[in-house]
């Protein structure tokens, strides 16, 4: 899965950087990004929502609070989580903010932090203070400035995740940019979901994070990849303003603006997908017909959380009892007899009997992308949910020692 | 894993067999099993509250209502589940009682009928039936029966599972026996957790109801393999009364009976997950100090359920950051200062701080028998769930072809 690195480029306003600072073991690979706005940038965030939260994540969090939605630069390490390190966490990123903010004249509560990698290790903060001041001397704008600072994010990733798109807004062309890093809950620990998206827009930043939030709701919280929430998960978005044009609320620029952040960060979701631990195949679960969009989700997670729908997916075996058994304990109206279940477009099971699976169906289990539709024949709610398959790389990527 | 078979007796009042009917691929190998009581005995059952629920499921728990809770004869498959197999399913399910009932000379609804085994295939009936003939022919009583009857019910179980105790009550010894079959969700296809327990004491259905309602909650609601509900889970509990001893709701007897009652389902349960699909190991995941027992249970089903904890439980890999952080995304109070994990006793994170791993622990990760204690801090809520690893060989059960 060897894909070319660097093919977005940062938006106007933006400089990026990452360095490699020796927080990894191996040495040379990149572990600290610097993400810069010349002005400050209007951004909206989204924190993991488990109570187990690292230390990054609260500082951003406080910050962006703090700030009301002001940002001039986003500090990122890789390699160490610095999750359940306590006191000592917490004095850590609050210094990668200071130290960041004192090299670019801004003040601290004007820069965001996440880290990302081993849990419950203090970070090697010689190391990474020395990564902050090369990062800072090095910074890039363009695709250059792009790919370092993904370089900088990746951990146990096997391709760099990014994703771009440009739309015209009050007649200005602005453009979107996306970076990602993860791919489930990573051995040796818990690992993260990090993405970091730029615009040269300009916007309120309460616009921003409604905009964001909405399109969050249609790509990273409809992917799961093993159902175990991270404590480090954050998505940032930034906006520069450089193209000049701003976003309205309501307007139609501004529809259009979330309709490409939306494809943008799907995009970004997806290739978290299809890098999950051992992956082999992505499958969309989409769920028709329920009682209700709430009805349609519960049945939709069911089925792409279900290890038995996950093994059988690596196995390429359209075991359609899983699949229809995992809607039926997840918890909606769910009535036998009116359910439907097609793979790629052909049925195996119909109004509530077992098909025989036909060629079609055996060829479409084999492919990389395998797309489910679940009809409950009950209603018009509807869901969808993206998933990959589970197969030994998964075991052994998550059953190493990490003590 | 191999055990003997048939150490526990059936108590007074029943008989059984198993014989070989070919529903089963393997000649010779049991797959229909008669279990008869000789007076109407008092039953309660509970049943999977999947809303695909096989057609046997459909009609043992229609029987139990219209008959009140006083059965004759429970008739059993293996090797097909009759689920998902539509009306055809439900007359194949009804002419096994039928047949039953016919042959021992009382009403179909005194009947209650159990299946297990591949779903959405129709039963071979003209099998079946000779099969229950010729069981009906051969029923024994005591350890025979009881061997026949576990032998029958089988499918991939690795060993036999089946657990018995005594009280006494109201002077009287009596007897309680229960087999059960199940390994989780077995390939190739959604299989079951069927358990049969009996005993000589006597009981109006309505009080043996609640005392195994209380008892399921301690044994096989405590249990997960994989977190996916089977179509065809039946509980059962009968009475026969052959003891002379009456169980009355309240009394010191009955208390003494539900707590035997436990201990033999909670043993029948315990060996459903040793022999979880490809499980090494054992894990029992106790939550202390939670704010309620609700909180408790959300935390050790989140930490049990966790496949990046089960897969460190396959790696001996005392991660505690896994378990740490499925408690923290559970939904409960979690206050990550507060929080204690221990391994068979020792400590590996305490209030908040990680601690090296010792020795001891190293050790206990490597046994097949591993309790994690879990104190969050922050009240008296407790509870236990058992899980079991998850290996290369669950991957290996679960992603065969079934077409």
């Amino acid at each position: 899965m060897k894909r070319p690195i660097g093919v977005i480029t940062i938006p106007g306003g933006f400089r990026a950087c990452g360095v490699a600072a020796g927080i990894k073991k191996k040495p040379g690979v990149p572990d600290v990004a610097l993400l810069v706005c010349e002005t400050p940038a209007s951004a909206a965030g989204l924190f993991t929502t488990n109570r187990v939260c690292a230390a990054p994540v609260q500082v951003s969090r406080r910050h962006l609070a703090l700030n009301r939605g002001r940002v001039r630069a986003v500090v990122v390490n890789s390699g160490n989580a610095n999750a359940c390190t306590g006191a000592r966490g917490l004095a850590d990123a609050r210094r990668m903010t200071q130290l960041s903010a004192q090299l670019l004249h801004v003040k601290p509560a004007e820069v965001l932090v996440a880290s990302t990698g081993v849990i419950g290790h203090p970070l090697p903060m010689n190391k990474v203070e020395a990564g902050i001041r090369e990062a800072k001397a090095s910074l890039s704008a363009g695709r250059k400035g792009a790919r370092d600072f993904l370089r900088g994010i990746m951990t146990t990733d096997l391709f760099p995740k990014e994703a771009q798109a440009s739309v015209t807004l009050s007649g200005s062309r602005v453009r979107i940019a996306g970076v990602v890093k993860g791919a489930g809950m990573i051995c040796p620990n818990v690992a993260t979901m990090l993405a970091f998206v730029t615009t040269d827009a300009g916007a309120d930043p309460k616009t921003l994070d409604a905009i964001l939030r909405e399109a969050a709701n249609h790509s990273f919280n409809r992917i799961t990849v093993d159902g175990h929430m991270s404590t480090n998960d954050t998505v940032l978005l930034l906006a520069s303003g450089a193209s000049g044009a701003t976003l309205k609320a309501g307007t139609t620029g501004a529809k259009a603006f979330a309709e490409a952040l939306t494809e943008v960060m799907l995009k970004l979701a997806l290739s978290i997908v299809r890098d999950g631990e051992g992956a082999t195949r992505v499958a969309a679960v989409r769920v028709t017909g329920a009682a209700s969009d709430a009805d349609a989700e519960l049945a939709a997670r069911a089925v792409a959380q279900s290890p038995l729908v996950k093994t059988a997916l690596y196995g390429a075996d359209p075991n359609w009892g899983r699949i229809v058994s995992a809607a039926g304990y997840s918890g909606g109206r769910f009535v036998e007899g009116r359910t439907s279940l097609a793979v790629n477009g052909h049925f195996i099971y119909r109004l509530g009997k077992p098909l025989r699976a036909s060629a079609a169906v055996v060829k479409a289990m084999k492919g990389t992308d395998v797309e489910f539709v679940l009809d409950l024949g009950v209603g018009r709610g509807k869901a969808v949910v993206y998933t990959c398959d589970l197969g030994y790389a998964y075991v052994k990527l998550n059953s190493a020692y990490t003590t």
